[in-house]
């Protein structure tokens, strides 16, 4: 596998074609097989996913379809959120680096339609077989840092589902689904950098990944309902059991 | 960025010498700057962390720090839990696949100071500065699939700290902390796969996250305590204070 992050993708605006912009800054030819992964701050960006800055708390409300938990600190509120996406993130995304001062960035609306587009922009203009993946980063529970995710996919098999598939010993794998897309995404951060200019990279080496149809898409690298064991932050959960059980309300976990 | 993963490496047993049979099995030589990674399984074995799967329910309640959330499903049950190394994992990442029928792998005792052995034979044996890093699979909240993630390292910057730095708008950037040690076993899991006996891999490309000290190792991944929203499952929560507020005692969320 290899992986590189293309300069000469400048600063991008609403209206901009994110597939010629791509193309443009190509420095070696795509072939069968790659898979380009695309920060979403650029399809943002094109799509004019831009707002005032003195907004930002209202857009990170208009973005929220629940609240799974706040924190307060003493520079304000740590929102975690599920959004429009069903991403469950800090925020819900809108981030306030990487845009003009005095703006914020919202997410892409549909990152899995306009991996889509891209997908078929760059087959078509190239003639290659390509993924394109969508990724933004994120932070996780029980671990320090961020790592960078898929949030929008077409052409790669987001998931390798190895159920039932057997190891060297002949016994079926503890370790079920492979979350390859998120995995791409981490690697492919590697190369593009936070601060570095360099917001697509291209992965070579993993065809296997890449598939016939655009898929289903990043949706079902989502895990929110009734599987989601944390649907609801530690301290909000314990509220709402004190409050019922302080009300004698039967318990509804 | 490139990253592959050598086969050669057979069954390890207990009293192996693992920088030997890693030493063994490289294809290329490595060259200064180059990052290792080695899954936990064959370090677990060559530490001979075998136990007999009859006892697989008292040996994840062994390793069993704290727990977190379980959860019943027809199979049994699910318990998520911290373990000795701090992580918050499923079944205290005991594993019943990639060991002998009968048998169940736990974690290595200290995949830190493994990490560090490995990097100074290694170092010593080949005559070249590189970074060492111990990998597991695991589950991530509201996501499907799992990811591998970083439970030892030595000589590698495992998070990257960017607190301070500017984006190409000179604004402060709000991703501060890249977990890259957990992106670098992301992308190694990639060309190692969870079947394939090529439980090695070499990333070369990133030497600006190899380091001279072997450095505070994988631990410092690790977020539990008041900073943790999730410490505990919702259902536990809820349950805990259901329990509390019918008791009529104070809420200790």
């Amino acid at each position: 596998m290899t992986a590189w992050a293309p300069s000469g993708i400048g600063e991008v605006v609403p209206g901009d074609d994110l597939a010629a912009l791509i193309a443009g800054a190509l420095d070696r030819p795509l072939i069968d097989g790659d898979i380009l992964v695309v920060t979403s701050k650029i399809v943002s960006k094109a799509e004019g996913r831009i707002v005032a800055a003195t907004d930002r708390e209202d857009a990170i409300t208009a973005e929220t379809v629940r609240v799974v938990a706040t924190r307060e600190h003493p520079g304000g509120v740590t929102r975690i959120v599920e959004n429009r996406l069903g991403l469950v993130m800090a925020a819900a995304g809108v981030d306030a680096s990487n845009t003009a001062e005095g703006t914020v960035l919202l997410l892409p609306v549909d990152p899995d339609a306009t991996a889509r587009r891209l997908r078929a922009a760059l087959s078509a203009r190239l003639g290659v077989r390509i993924g394109v993946l969508i990724t933004d980063t994120a932070g996780r529970t029980w671990r320090q840092g961020q790592t960078d995710l898929t949030i929008g996919a077409a052409g790669v098999r987001v998931l390798d589902d190895l159920r039932g598939s057997t190891d060297t010993h002949g016994r079926t794998l503890e370790v079920s689904m492979a979350a390859l897309a998120d995995e791409i995404a981490a690697a492919a951060d590697l190369v593009k950098g936070k601060a570095t200019g360099r917001p697509v990279a291209v992965v070579r080496g993993l065809g296997h990944a890449v598939t016939d149809d655009d898929g289903p898409g990043a949706r079902v690298l989502v895990r929110t309902g009734p599987e989601d064991m944390f649907r609801e932050g530690t301290a909000e959960a314990y509220r709402r059991g004190w409050a019922d059980g302080a009300a004698g309300v039967d318990p509804r976990p």
